[in-house]
């Protein structure tokens, strides 16, 4: 049994983990779609089942050993065949994610099983393993090689969406994948944090902004870099050290709590190192704090988050977030200053 | 007010539309992840709100005119704030889609709104109009392109992955987008409909499984095609054959309910143009019949599905559907036959 989810069953006689991130961190099997329910896993005290259908039962059965795999096959999930799974097992209590099951789902789930507990499964994966680490460096490092890659590529005239191709492509040519669709923003695009690239063309002078990451191994790394494209002025240089110190400013705030001085080089790649006190929305505030002072607009997104399976996970560094941020947990520090319509004078 | 909201709002005082597929059919705007919370749509009998965080309210403002825009900023979807919209805008009950929103959401909601009706969006998109039909058709074409110059790359020692990449770099060359993570499998691979890719190496006289789809304004394409590289030998040519008379034989079936003639060039993607008794599920039977018949195994996964801003959408062409097919319909049929293990004896 996964010894992560035992200790949710002293409350429960069986978790149903549904969402796909906790899926793929207790299976390692990463090929269910991220959109539709292609997967379900149901872990009692002794056993561990793998619900899926046709489509995957034969891969998973190959490569997913430590869960007992039921072919549904052809059947829609929660349907009554798959009913008859949950009531062979005779458990009185489920422990289910509510934030990820749907209404429908538990309806279906209410009709068979008496009892239904909301198991918060998010701190599951926060505290990542030794060799989840190792993974998320290697896709940092791709991602340092990409970034350099794709600044020299830049040249006037060239599409956002040219370059993000590249950086597919590049990606790919080092064996491994991108973890979400990149965001490349030129000139006045570049204040739209998750602009969507398309066939607007470099022009000298104009901001470049680059948001993207790599995945390996199931696991993901997210970088984002604004760089200027010509000779930048002093607004842009004042926006960009702004940027910077906030950023700085949050890393030394978090390395009051961390004693070891290892540092990723992806610079806002961190894992902490001491059971500290230490509050994801303190770190957003210090970056918040400083952008505002320096008379620019509220950062328009979290100051970080948690980066794993998924690109986004716990803790959340953001205003109203209760995370505590611990040994162990991996996550992105990354201000921005966005002003709308925003480009260079000359443009 | 969109006028496919309008029969529901009999029954409720608003609407809210959560799922990625139905904010994108009734925005036209597709920028919004498919995996995580970004947006969600209010649509009242006189106003309809689109509500977003701070990193897409620019852009959703520029390009969605028909919405009003509600930036929530840092906020999480659902929280207090959240909760102030659907105060302010004083609605006795709404109508949910129940399939896609959490049960976490769902309680969030409940605590507001006194009532919530399940409301069945998923026939809000199924029969296309025109310029669907020409954008899937569009998507279609780039798809059959793909294909032969997928055919023409094959050759001993080329991996799954390299085919993998080659067949979404063409696609973006044509200023397309992949509709899905195409899938390449190799030899025995190929008998798991949905095999993850990877490094396994092309060998003479082996089949090869691809299955991938384009995107063009939104709108998908999906196509699935099994070749032989080398020389068939009698197995794969009477499998072959098993397959494509069951197509041929649901798709004439489809034509006895079918008026026009006119037929799409990529041959598995269909729109029915008569209001006939058509039912979904005699479809699948026709094909599946067929494949058992031959004694081959019975398929793995249904017939066929619907496709529009959804590579999956209804109707689904499977044993227990319920859907009738009706005029203006996109849909494949794809039978299949899946042998676990199977390669060619020399292989």
């Amino acid at each position: 049994m996964s010894s992560d989810l035992k200790k949710y069953l002293k409350e429960v006689d069986a978790v149903l983990v549904s969402s796909w991130g906790n899926i793929t961190y207790l299976t390692g099997f990463s090929g269910f779609s991220q959109t539709e329910r292609e997967c379900l896993l149901i872990v009692t005290r002794n056993k561990q089942y793998l619900i899926t259908d046709g489509r995957y039962s034969e891969a998973v059965k190959e490569q997913v050993s430590n869960f007992e795999v039921i072919d549904i096959g052809v059947s829609k999930f929660l349907n009554k065949e798959h009913s008859n799974i949950l009531k062979k097992i005779r458990i009185k209590s489920l422990g289910i994610e509510e934030n990820d099951l749907t209404v429908s789902e538990y309806r279906s789930i209410k009709r068979i099983v008496g009892k239904t507990i909301n198991i918060d499964l998010s701190k599951l994966r926060v505290k990542k393993r030794k060799d989840e680490i190792e993974n998320i460096k290697k896709a940092c490092k791709i991602g340092d090689l990409a970034f350099l890659f794709i600044i020299k590529q830049l040249r006037a005239g060239i599409s956002e969406r040219h370059v993000l191709d590249s950086l597919e492509t590049f990606v790919n040519s080092k064996g491994a994948d991108i973890s979400f669709k990149p965001i490349v923003a030129f000139g006045k695009n570049s204040s739209i944090p998750h602009h969507v690239s398309g066939q607007t063309k470099l022009k000298q002078n104009q901001i470049v902004l680059l948001d993207f990451g790599v995945k390996v191994n199931n696991y993901c790394s997210d970088m984002s870099r604004t760089v200027f494209f010509g000779t930048a002025d002093e607004k842009f240089r004042r926006m960009h050290q702004a940027v910077l110190a906030a950023q700085s400013k949050a890393i030394e705030y978090i390395q009051k709590f961390y004693c070891s001085s290892e540092r990723s080089e992806s610079r806002s790649q961190f894992s902490t190192n001491s059971n500290s006190k230490l509050l994801a929305r303190d770190i957003d505030k210090v970056a918040r704090g400083y952008i505002a002072k320096q008379k620019y607009p509220n950062i328009i997104h979290s100051v970080g988050h948690g980066i794993g399976v998924e690109v986004h996970e716990p803790p959340h560094l953001s205003p109203h977030s209760k995370d505590k941020i611990e040994e162990g947990m991996v996550f992105s520090v990354e201000p921005g200053i966005y002003i709308e319509g925003y480009r260079r004078n000359k443009d």
